[in-house]
């Protein structure tokens, strides 16, 4: 196996992120997460165990939709409070020098002229060490936050992304050309070429010229995390990595074939799209060991706080069905329909309450992501299965526990990934995108950004 | 004099802030400032010369208006490119301790739930140390980058500000009651505690809560920089900082007197409400050495950037005047009308060639700041009798050179400064509000955001 597995460390800049409940571990530091020192710690860690990037998820309201209440979420911190995920990025990054920086940023509630302003000036700041996971926020109160009395319907949002990222693309690959900044005889820029990009849209007029002169990356890494038909289309057009979706290896491997299917159909490389899959990992030097931290653990989930988070991201109110009714909520994957999220179960039909103890079950997918518990061998066993049965290329490592996941990673499932060939043994030279791809670290030709280039063009 | 003058950096996230064109001068670093460890290695050194805080102005579009064009901005780099400000500031604020940050952003082109959050997530990795510089923007070409044909009308932009306010200090003091973090028994937070904020107001609607529990300062320490009337009642509402206008002794005394009376007739104590005045320094060990580096600056100085970023301040193209005319553009100070921002000239009637030259002198008032050239104690002399003649409470020091103006002012004009007991020897403990103002580092009763509280309220 040729191929290197990436590792991302998947964070949020929040006390409870995905394992509900468990900042509460006398061992857990996520208590510190409004400090800065917090932060640059962990990237310092990271970094010692050669991951490719931290992946800082995002949230911009409260999940109450379970019981019809945030009530759940504020009790437990489950992603409550939410801090802003791009600010502890500079200090992180004074502090590292290989490790990168995937921030969620929300297409609906930005403007692209600010937004593509502060990423440039992050990818300055970071010598082209950052990625932006774009999404489109279904959460709710995230809508009430910010003016509006419900949220903007899927699709829609979506077309709202594409043209987003369309000035975006105009700002970074278009407004400034390669050879501008003369920096000589007094003359910081070529006036002649700097251009305006005089974005007139269906949703935004945008004139310019960008505010930033070109980062080493111009355009950040490009990642996307939704698992619609319609987010997968966005996906396959604007993506260079992808946090791919279900639980079970099916579904797994079949988002990870649609949205590579669908980017060769927009006239992409599929290979050059990168799939991620979000894990949980628990493990000790003997099969004992892991299953007493995980009995330990255990004690401080929050299965209410993982049901409270399900209603903040499927908008489903599970307390207020009949336990016994069977679940109607279903995705198809394929040719076959799978209880969302919980698709590893097969597609058999299950009640709710099969359903609300699989979401309050921390052994099942804790938070979402899939949980495996075992020696290093076992570990790397599922982690090599996963990537080879599905055809994914990384994995976003959740914290059960913070510091103490990382710690265990790095000192016990790393040199066993190692030894196997799987991971990297040294960081590669150069920004996000050359450590990913190679090449000169901008867009590859084939992406839809490229074509916003302007080159040796009279103003 | 009991009260020590506060010392505040004054500098942007661009190449080219006041001193236009200076970035050019070989002893000049500026052409680092997209570099992390350009910004850090000045917090440092600011931190090494008891500065109070670095004042970070911003701009969100490029000066076109001299000429009818911006080639002359982008040439000389005059606030061409133009960095986000805030990001910057995390890593300063990890290299220091008790330096603070004064950023600039505009409620024009925010909207105040996501900026809250933004503000409140570095006020809690700063310790406390922030200060948000208010503007409401008035550069042409920043409407156009945001969507909308020409500026929203003066007066309505800090109508949309007060407002904007209403909802960061609702925010901020009335959504988490002081007690509702619990970080005990598994419980992170009383829901009962943390409260919606509701706000349907004529330009925003906010559900919330607050995505942060609340920091140290809360709301952090407001600074207002407009001169104009209804500017300057909205500093008198809301600033604890006011940066104010002016050249000459006469019309800043009259802003700050002006600024604190406006302040009494909305029921605040006028003393807590500090002014501060741009300055640019240049001193020498002797007068001699003061002026070959005065006149070697000079070299580098653009008098034609001054002028583009004269138009971009006030929307006038003086290029497109008869230069034989009077220049009609005056402003009122108390019962006496100078043309604006060269009032140091007394109000004699100018031609607008006369006006273009004072604009673009180095030796007058370097991109809108004072100019002071001399030894140590002539600098220190004119700190002095500019603080006890107008009645300010400290200056933005403008760099002319970067890192050299600094440097040189710690080196040379910090000692007599000290020596007179103008200034402090030491910083003092806690947060910025409290290292101006003493007592528990929260808004003053007496301030609007205040009456927002919420103690002990049930939800």
């Amino acid at each position: 196996m040729a191929k290197k597995i990436r590792l991302n460390l998947f964070d949020m800049n929040v006390i409870g992120h995905l394992a509900h409940g468990i900042w509460n571990h006398p061992s857990d530091e996520r208590r510190r997460f409004n400090e800065l020192s917090y932060w640059v710690e962990l990237a310092q860690l990271a970094e010692r165990g050669k991951f490719d990037a931290i992946f800082l998820a995002d949230i911009l309201g409260v999940c109450d939709i379970y019981q019809q209440s945030r009530d759940i979420s504020v009790k437990t911190g489950m992603q409550v409070p939410a801090n802003d995920p791009m600010l502890i990025v500079p200090a992180m990054a004074q502090a590292t020098t290989h490790l990168s920086f995937a921030v969620t940023i929300s297409t609906t509630y930005e403007h692209p002229f600010s937004l593509a302003r502060r990423l440039s000036t992050l990818d300055h700041l970071t010598n082209g060490r950052v990625a932006w996971n774009i999404v489109t926020t279904a959460v709710t109160s995230a809508a009430r936050n910010f003016g509006l009395s419900e949220v903007i319907q899927h699709d829609n949002r979506y077309d709202i992304a594409d043209e987003f990222l369309e000035v975006c693309y105009k700002l970074w690959e278009g407004s400034w050309e390669d050879d501008a900044v003369v920096l000589e005889n007094g003359i910081y820029a070529d006036p002649a070429k700097v251009h305006e990009i005089n974005h007139q849209g269906q949703y935004f007029k945008v004139e310019g010229p960008h505010l930033c002169e070109p980062s080493l990356q111009r355009t950040p890494v490009i990642y996307q995390a939704g698992n619609s038909d319609r987010g997968r289309k966005f996906a396959a057009r604007h993506a260079e990595c992808v946090f791919v979706g279900g639980t079970s290896v099916d579904a797994v491997r079949y988002y990870a074939q649609d949205i590579r299917e669908k980017a060769k159909a927009y006239g992409r490389d599929p290979e050059q799209l990168l799939m991620f899959k979000g894990l949980n990992v628990v493990v000790g030097k003997t099969a004992g060991e892991a299953r007493d931290k995980f009995e330990d653990y255990k004690k401080y989930w929050s299965a209410e706080g993982a049901l409270a988070h399900f209603g903040g991201s499927t908008n489903l109110n599970l307390a207020d069905y009949d336990p016994d009714e069977i679940f109607e909520y279903v995705e198809t994957v394929g040719n076959q329909t799978h209880t969302a999220q919980y698709s590893k179960f097969g597609n058999k039909k299950r009640t709710v309450r099969e359903v609300m103890e699989a979401i309050g079950d921390f052994g099942g997918s804790a938070g979402g992501a899939n949980m495996v518990v075992g020696t290093p061998i076992e570990v790397a066993d599922y982690i090599q299965h996963l990537v080879e049965e599905t055809g994914i290329d990384g994995i976003n490592l959740a914290q059960v526990t913070t510091p103490g996941t990382v710690k265990d990673f790095i000192e016990l499932v790393l040199p066993e990934l190692q030894n196997r060939g799987l991971v990297k043994e040294e960081y590669e030279e150069g920004s996000y995108r050359q450590k990913l791809f190679g090449g000169n670290g901008r867009l590859p030709d084939h992406h839809p950004g490229a074509r916003f280039r302007k080159v040796g063009l009279a103003k």
